[in-house]
């Protein structure tokens, strides 16, 4: 792959992933599945180990979405992004800030990897990986780090 | 990429992850780096957000293989390769079970995605994600969880 085209696809792979951003800042639950596969498989900061396919993944994002009262904030940092001709992956941390509907402020970072599968001329996701990591010692997930 | 091309890289991929689990076995720190990109980028399943470049990534495999006695048992489950040229990932879920040096029984599943990029001709771990996921109510990672 040269250069440019490699400069292109990472483009397109930013673009996507900004508009995930708006779409969870909207609480657009279409608008994020729009850049799902359908056989995407999540691995999630909370509940099991997988969600597989996209039903799954939407029924989480209406979850999510419901449990905010107000505005969702939400940043993504250090986006790195590595894309070939059909294959392609990224990952940031991410930042959410909000108030929950049970009045809990939420001012969370996590982790995030996604990857990307070109089909039928089409950049999908194919996977992503979301998560904090745990205190060794405690076993208490560690929700207050900051990069 | 054509078809025979594509199942070429996934079995290079396969290769190199079989190829990691042989050195966790064994723990063999040189042997699990050897496969690492000097950038790597890792998000792990305890401690901060994220480690950077292969001298903490090499610390991190120093400290997890001297705080168990005796053997190491590490497996992978549903091992799923995507590969492009010069762009590959692959999402597992990895299983490790023995007895620390403090005596506790390990017997837990985590969440893995490995990213590569080929770079002069060879295929490096450029970022790898490994978690667990927590439950929201009581804020404790899931060690308990089996595919």
């Amino acid at each position: 792959m040269t250069a440019e085209k490699s400069r292109l696809v990472e483009t397109e792979i930013h673009r996507i992933m900004h508009e995930q951003g708006n779409a969870v800042r909207a609480r657009d639950v279409e608008g994020v599945m729009s850049n799902c596969a359908p056989d995407i498989l999540s691995f999630d900061v909370v509940g099991g180990l997988r969600k597989i396919g996209i039903d799954e993944r939407r029924k989480r994002a209406e979850e999510w979405f419901s449990s905010f009262q107000g505005e969702i904030r939400y940043e993504l940092r250090d986006l790195n992004i590595a894309a070939d001709d059909d294959v392609a992956f990224c990952h940031s941390l991410n930042h959410v800030h909000g108030t929950m509907k049970d009045g809990q402020k939420i001012d969370m970072w996590w982790r995030a990897t996604v990857c990307f599968r070109k089909t039928t001329g089409r950049w999908l996701i194919n996977h992503e990986h979301s998560s904090v990591p745990f205190d060794a010692n405690s076993g208490k997930a560690r929700l207050d780090l900051k990069p």
